[in-house]
């Protein structure tokens, strides 16, 4: 079978993909004519396609996000490759084949990331701060499964917010040894806390985000975490004034650094300083390692990436 | 007596005033003597004084925010007007006088304007936003009798806070007549709400704020009558996710417009964007009203207002 | 007769609407054959539609601007709705339509509108600087029966500018009544003056503005406005130099506040300040109340305005 | 005679000298003494002086900006060099001292330069464009003769207005003999108009300017010009809708390039774009001139430059 | 011939062009047929070309960057004019035809151009100077006879490196004259290398720049040139830390001015301030007269220029 | 003995201090006395102090950076506490004070710093990479013994860029094992490398900068590294466009991130951007740490840090 990013014009090819995008559309002739605009995807990438003359039995059998066998044949539109599909059938069970297999993922399996989120958890050695966490993560631990850290920024794949919180929770690790005065509590808290609400905050399937909800537009992820811990410790009976709540807000609060950003207050705890340049870190390095990963070797140069200035990143022969 | 804006040069005068600053501190002089380092005020504003020879007594007897009497000497001392103390004592039941008389204050009483706040509030039709308006104002009640509204910002003074809701509840009450696509129970609990968390965000006495909290600095009162809103909806026994406190939230989280003012979100309601807009437009105009109010009739120009692009108003003589 | 904003893809129709654009272009066949490019309107929206096989009367009898009567059919083309026209002709006289009711304008008749102006001129009470609002008014009197305030930031439709004036002038008797320190002369001068020149400054029509003028382009409405203060000054013989010249030239230059928004200097009188707050909030919230107005109710959200820092707004189900 | 700049501590001097700051203050003891608080000046620069033991006589006869003969001694305050003055007379007629001598002054004769401007505004060849000029000129003819360009800026001494222009018109010949697409009329034009109406915008005496006025507050220098124009126009018999007289007005209103610079609208002719920067590089570089002029030669640097950046000026030695 | 500049729709024409660019593409039909997707250029512009029906000779006869003689009709297409050609073939040696005929140049010859910039060369007067420049010349020798100065701010064709060096130094040298404070030697030596990596930071052909290189995005030119002189001091035996070498390498690192605009330290020398000054004079003016001279006489507006505030010109009828 | 940051008001005291600072000035009577304005200095902090009655002896006996035994009482000026020196003298042998004991320092003994650096450096695989390195370390060498990372903003004391350097190169060891698609060497290299021309760019002594050097101002320490790894290039025999000179070069001219601060390109290479996080990381980490260290422990504010944005850190009690 044939990976998407493998294609090049003038190949004919049949392969499974997922429909990642399906609409109806018609032709601009007299009469017009019903045809599929369709985008394709694959682990590797993904592609625009047109199927021609659907028939009504068609646009009740096809539907976004679903599994297909198609025949096609890739050419140039537009100075893009596009493909036109030739045949195209759903995927039945005696196929084999699992949805999973057609998206982008953490290279971790998400079971195993939970999983390390959850050691990290229960290793905070103080129990208020503990209770909150766990019932914070408690609101979305289903998601968890699943979810990206973000619309399209970084690690925008299935399972890439407990990617990016357990690659943090490591470089935290190693600081608080390599600097003590750090509290190793409050680190992994903020860690597993700073964008617990993302999956509140985007409506997202099978790793891709397809829009904002209303709370994530109206509220935010920030101030939803921080109403959250509010709510974690009305019910585990902690005082609302209590300096530990107020570290915690302060940390989901403070992680984007500067109001532009973001954040309604700046870092003012060792901690939220500690936070904001981890968060940093990883999603930077994050973002340029997909973006190698994903431009073809003969490529020297990666698309632009909006985190980056907006800059391509150059691959070194060294 | 002699108010302190109209001293001149080489004026002697004896008085009542309050000690708004005092520091005990000492000559450089071989042996150093003590003295005092003071700010007087009354109503019509401050200057800086001093008082030589400091006895072990004087210093068990006079405190900041105390009243006294003082005789005195106007001079200049490096360009600008201060006082030499000649006699001072303090302030004693027979001299019948009251420390708000020396104090700057809103021009409407204190318990007018929260008996107005509560008007309003009583007034909202619905029963679940009227509660958490409750709720909040509760928390406060007692602090809206005297809080400024900031620290030097605006409303700088005596149950400021409270006259600053005031006027915007007027020009909302305007508004709504005005745009009847505008929800009055919204915009009045927006108001009501915006600023609701500053008197846990400053700390003031007779309305001059001396710090910010440490919740105000790590949370803001913005975060914080959010995470209230939280609080308020579960001790109310309403839904969390519910479009009202949704959109009380949206109301505090965006009313400073524009993340680098301090707002994670921005208006994105009618009534947030009607908001904002009231409390600059009542903001702005205040902060007018009171240099013109302020400076002596005598001069063409306010001093530089740091809230109006740091620009001095120009008295028209129109 | 369908509205536009009705009409679903298939839709087959009959109705009079305006050619707001009208362009003759060819096909890419051999030979190339004439067709029509057109934007139908209505009071509630627009839509691009095509006439194909156009002959050499078609393109003698059909011009921007005029109302036809077509049949028509709706179909989708690159993701947006489109028309397909196969029968159009010019209205006559025996249909009975007018074209006013075929564009987007003010919610009051224009001749109320600028009857409310001219009572708010002929209400201020200093002769001089009436005499100067009588003269920049006059200058423009006729366009303010139909031009827009803006192309299309706010109050982009016919008689736009002058229902902006009317909403302001009544904010600024309010807040004269609120604020007594206000100068309600100096006040509606400048609301009536501040956006004066724009009629000169943009080419519209039906308001519609269609591109900004040399003088727009190379001076701009502030300026100009300033300088007719100059002309009126001159013809009504007053000093130039006199405060009140000063004033209102100085409320028309600083209504935008900031010099990056067009303002060569910054408000520096109380009605300066309460000039560019009370423009904002008109502007601000009449744009949320038209993009409210023109989205279908279905919609939970409207399109991003611009002027609200591009955001949407969300329509609240309380 | 001792120049300022020449000044060493202990240095005990006689000579003449300009009062450039006289205040009458009163010592911090009992009873408080009246003293001179001074500013001497000359050609060279400027240097605080006390003058103690102050007579009633003293005070009737010493004011700012008057001529005095001094005795003194340096000596080190605060990290500064200052004067004490141990005796002081008025200049009188004997001494054959000119004020014009104790001043910071162009380098050439405000009569030349003021010819050499005429000369230039009658080489005009478009006699519309010159009269516009002329009368402009005619406003400010006799201020011409002594205004600074600037307050600290860039030009500020006794005539340094005229010699901005002056340097200006050198460079716009060479420009327009170098580009012949530029037209001349225009470019001279633009030079000699584009800070015409600083002399009333700013209160200057001897080169020294004391404040801004409030003409130059609140309509600034660039639409006080504009407006100038439109008089002229008038006053001339020109169309005010006249291609000439909106080129004029651009070039003012757009020499400062952009808004938050102080110009409503951007250059939009060649003109325009010329003067401009012909504008910033006289103002640069004769910032760095009387920068490094200033600046005793066995300095590296030069103070920090406001308009360079707030950068220092290195003294090459090659 | 028919010149780019005057075709007009349904204009039939035949003439040598060169292609500018050419990508073999196919149809959306079945089977796909491939076509040549063509910009043809000629001294006066450019323009979109379509071939149809390319046959498998075609493929190998037709390049980018070579001259044809084609015959084709203009038409309009999605409002843009563009050729449909139905007759090609390549220029052979009968044709008469050079290259450098088709491409927008500066208007001085570029031998005459290199001339006079060795002739600035020789006339530095200090040979350690003299020996830095010519070192870094001759790096760049045989590519200042076509690089553009830019890909398309400004001087963006054949030879515009080497005519924006010389018309700033007919300025540097009038500057020179105008304020003996300046270096000449520095001056010439600055403007000189200012730009001097330029061809090493982008791949050019016949004036037009295809890309950056990866010295060019990683390094920039501004740091290339800085090397190179640190190179050249070295190949000349010239100390590393002398003044000299450090001036040269100031001139270059500044003179873009600010942080942003690429430049990692600000103009802090008096040449340096002039360098940056001249810089963008030159290069400004150039903008508008390339601007002036490629839009048709009819227009009033030049298009938008990025490099002016992303404003149109407008040409003056004076 | 009593460390400065222990002293209070009236605490009279005996101990061996730096003078850090050494001023002689006058005194403003008649005559004038000379006296000693002191900046002592120990390894807890630094307190202005006064020695009156300075002789022509000790005005040859004292100087700068010496060591002293100091007598002296404490009080308060100015709201400051000052120290009043009552006998002074210098340190002898026979003291047995160490001058390093004084000041402040990085935690890890120079030698060792400097050790661990150039293990680092010979753990670097790629001989040419190596090479480059070493030679730019060999200009500093001496130098890293002592200097500090900046002047106020970080590490900013005795061997503070040697430590810097350090705690980097641990964090880039973690880096690369948790994301092996980082290349050691470039980021060993980087890190080394990326401050290396601060010595030269800064003059300081015993861990004080007391200014920039010419080199520093002109040039800066980015270009200056730049500028060094082309000449290591050229001593090493190395190709100047070779791949290898290339990344270091980008190394270090992008290691600030964006144009405002300083770096004329943005990091486009994997291990660019991983040197411009990890250097954010350990500075700001440092900053916070050092902070609360000088901080005394009864503050739970430390004082604004300008690199964290301007804001203090609160020290939790949790």
């Amino acid at each position: 079978m044939t990976l998407i990013k493998q294609l090049a014009p003038q190949d004919e090819f049949v392969g499974y993909y997922i429909l990642r995008e399906l609409a109806v559309k018609q032709t601009n002739g007299t009469p017009p004519k019903d045809y599929f605009d369709i985008v394709l995807g694959d682990s590797s990438g993904q592609l625009t396609a047109k199927y021609w003359d659907v028939s009504a039995t068609d646009k009740e059998t096809f539907f976004p996000m679903s599994l297909v066998k198609i025949r096609g044949i890739a050419h140039t539109y537009r100075e893009k490759l596009q493909v036109k599909i030739t045949k195209i059938r759903p995927v039945n069970e005696a196929d084999g084949i699992a949805l999973t297999d057609f998206i982008r993922s953490a290279p971790i399996r998400p079971v195993d990331l939970v999983h390390t989120i959850k050691n990290a958890m229960n290793s905070i050695a103080d129990p208020d701060i503990a209770g909150i966490v766990s019932f914070c993560v408690g609101k979305v631990e289903e998601k968890l499964m699943h979810y990206p850290a973000a619309k399209t920024h970084h690690h925008a794949y299935f399972a890439g917010l407990a990617y990016h919180m357990v690659r943090m929770l490591e470089i935290g690790d190693f600081l608080c040894k390599q600097r003590p005065f750090l509290n190793p509590d409050l680190l992994k808290a903020g860690i597993i806390l700073h964008d617990i609400a993302k999956p509140e905050e985007m409506i997202s399937q099978l790793g891709i985000v397809s829009d904002y909800s209303v709370q994530g537009k109206l509220i935010g992820h920030i101030s939803m975490a921080s109403n959250w811990i509010t709510e974690a410790a009305i019910r585990t009976g902690l005082d609302l004034e209590s300096e530990k709540v107020m570290a915690l807000q302060h940390l989901v609060l403070s992680h984007h650094n500067l109001g532009e950003w973001g954040s309604p207050v700046q870092p003012q705890t060792a901690e939220a300083v500690a936070l904001h340049h981890i968060d940093a870190l990883d999603a930077k390095l994050q973002m340029v390692e997909d973006a190698l990963d994903t431009t073809p070797e003969t490529e020297e140069w990666t698309p632009f990436i909006r985190g980056l200035e907006n800059k391509a990143v150059y691959r070194l022969k060294i």
